[in-house]
């Protein structure tokens, strides 16, 4: 049975104090921009970071990555596409793709893990088991 | 009884991200200088932020300022002067003052007030009051 | 003849990144809320940052301030209120407001004045009189 | 003839505006730190981005990576470790290591391209050679 593929879009502008001396975004900047997106997917398909928080988890980021085509300048408006990257592990990953009028600015991807108490969670919780079976990801 | 002058004095340097497409460090970093600035206050004149919390207390600004002369650029060194304003309220007055080369950058100021449990505290706290009698400002 | 107010509003939400180990808005962030503020009410009113740049002539900041009377959190959703504060010098001061649910969060200034070839220009541009008079200003 | 390791370190410490609510210092932010240690190793191995940019050429990154083991808190003090990575392609490649009290924080890459007037450069400037030659790199 083919899966559900997950995906989010949300339109955004480059603000002027994102950019750098080189009249361009700040490359670091662009985890922000990525921060964004992750927060409208998981508000479209119902993740709520908030919810994770009171069951106790915490889901720290152990691993970012940006590839770069094209900058993007002050005042530019663009497109974060989010797409869940469904894993049997105890992983929430994010592949990104930032793409203005028609072309490729550059992707990325994001994996983070489940804490609890500050310790690592090696079982996917519950209530991620629970989200992905009413996503049709399982 | 003249009251003593407490001020700590820092060198920092303008960091490539910190600069906006005008080549000038972004106006609202100025604001991460004075942090900086207060830190070292705190460190070399021993007002620290963990016993304040450890107390219970929070200190969050409730004002800030800043008035700029002369802009700063990538990989600029810098001095930030920090000075504590005495007052008798439950407030924490800094005043603070970048220079470069004998040239004044700019000056700003901020106020902290205390509060407990979310809650405004209209006195001021003994350990500040402690602090203050230590280092000859009451 | 009572002058035009100009203003203009705009709804945004605090992102996680922006928040600090308080829980919430850490202090300097809110000039960003104040940029995108000018940034909205620029385009509402024709006031062009990129026309400024073409005509030869920059509009660095020379004074921020910003009081605070309640913090803003993650996940918040508020609105920035700029008003363009009429003066006969050659400065673009701007007035904020940021509201929640009816509540007053903080007010803010901010003062630009214009150079041309990094030299502080005494009267007002032209341009930024052709506009205040298109404004109803003047 | 063995290849010369060329690397820098750099002390630095946590700022309390670096930080996220989840007390730890926001992921997006080690690149600032990865930003400062490719500063260090430019300074210490007189490798500078003022002569590239007076020779008409930008290094825009292309490439980022970073990935956590441990988190860094306020107040922390860690060393960036940047190793400069030997190639043939016309890249300049940066490898980072955080320590703090010998434990691994993070580990990161940037890639950096030569552009000139905009354009993708393909072969190595030759700036670049004569550094490397300097450097014993080739």
């Amino acid at each position: 049975m083919p899966q559900q593929i997950l995906q989010s879009k949300i339109d955004l502008s480059v603000r002027f104090h994102e950019c750098d001396p080189l009249q361009i975004v700040w490359h670091g900047n662009y985890f922000k921009y990525f921060e964004e997106g992750r927060e409208d997917f998981s508000r479209k398909h119902r993740f709520s970071y908030l919810d994770v928080k009171e069951k106790g988890y915490a889901t720290p980021i152990v691993k970012t990555e940006c590839e770069h085509f094209l900058p993007l300048k002050y005042g530019d408006v663009f497109t974060v596409e989010t797409t869940f990257v469904p894993s049997r592990a105890a992983k929430i990953i994010f592949e990104y793709r930032i793409i203005k009028s028609n072309e490729l600015i550059c992707t990325g991807k994001t994996i983070q893990v489940f804490t609890q108490n500050g310790k690592l969670v090696l079982v996917n919780p519950p209530f991620f088991q629970d989200w992905k079976k009413k996503m049709d990801l399982i």
